[in-house]
């Protein structure tokens, strides 16, 4: 069994790609003994943003503060779901997803993924 | 994309086995498409537990509400883990591990698990 106090790991800067203003930190990964787990935490700043993603693994996210936007696409139709605090969200594989703070304070979630 | 707030969900009575005192919902599992993740929310009020399990999947557990123990075993010695708010809990397969609100506030958190 392995116990991390989510404030006790610290940030990094996560600027891949198109992400801008936000860090993130890793809370459980194939360093603790996982086979399928990684988890991360992210924040991100008003008018932040994360990479347009799309890969061959789920995420789970849990919104813990703030709300913000998901930007995902259907073809070339563009999809936008509204998140908040308490939000949990579902994201298959292969499904395009980019988080967006369109909000006035911090965006924060944890965000689950499988590792294959 | 599914997206679901955490309080619009119905806690159901969980009393499998020694569970005492204890309430928990399905946020995320294979009736969302998952084919990995399974994501329940559980509240246990004070002095209630879950089981005491055992089982081929891991877990993570994010404790957002309250103070508790956990209780685990290597061997036959009893391993005790006190987890609080913001903590994260990697869980092995296999891994023993038991759930006590040894608060005196409801002890909440959200548990994954991979489905195999």
């Amino acid at each position: 069994m392995h116990v991390v106090n989510t404030a006790d790991v610290l940030f990094e800067q996560f600027s891949e790609r198109v992400a801008k203003n936000t860090l993130r930190k890793t809370l459980v990964s194939d360093k603790d003994g996982s086979k399928l787990f990684r988890l991360r935490y992210y924040c991100i700043e008003p008018q932040g943003q994360t990479p347009f993603d799309i890969h061959d693994y789920e995420h789970v996210v849990i919104v813990v503060r703030g709300r913000g936007t998901v930007l995902s696409k259907d073809g070339e139709t563009p999809r936008l779901y509204q998140v908040k605090q308490g939000d949990v969200i579902y994201i298959r594989s292969r499904e395009p997803h980019q988080f967006i703070n369109t909000g006035g304070e911090k965006l924060e979630f944890y965000c689950f993924s499988t590792t294959h």
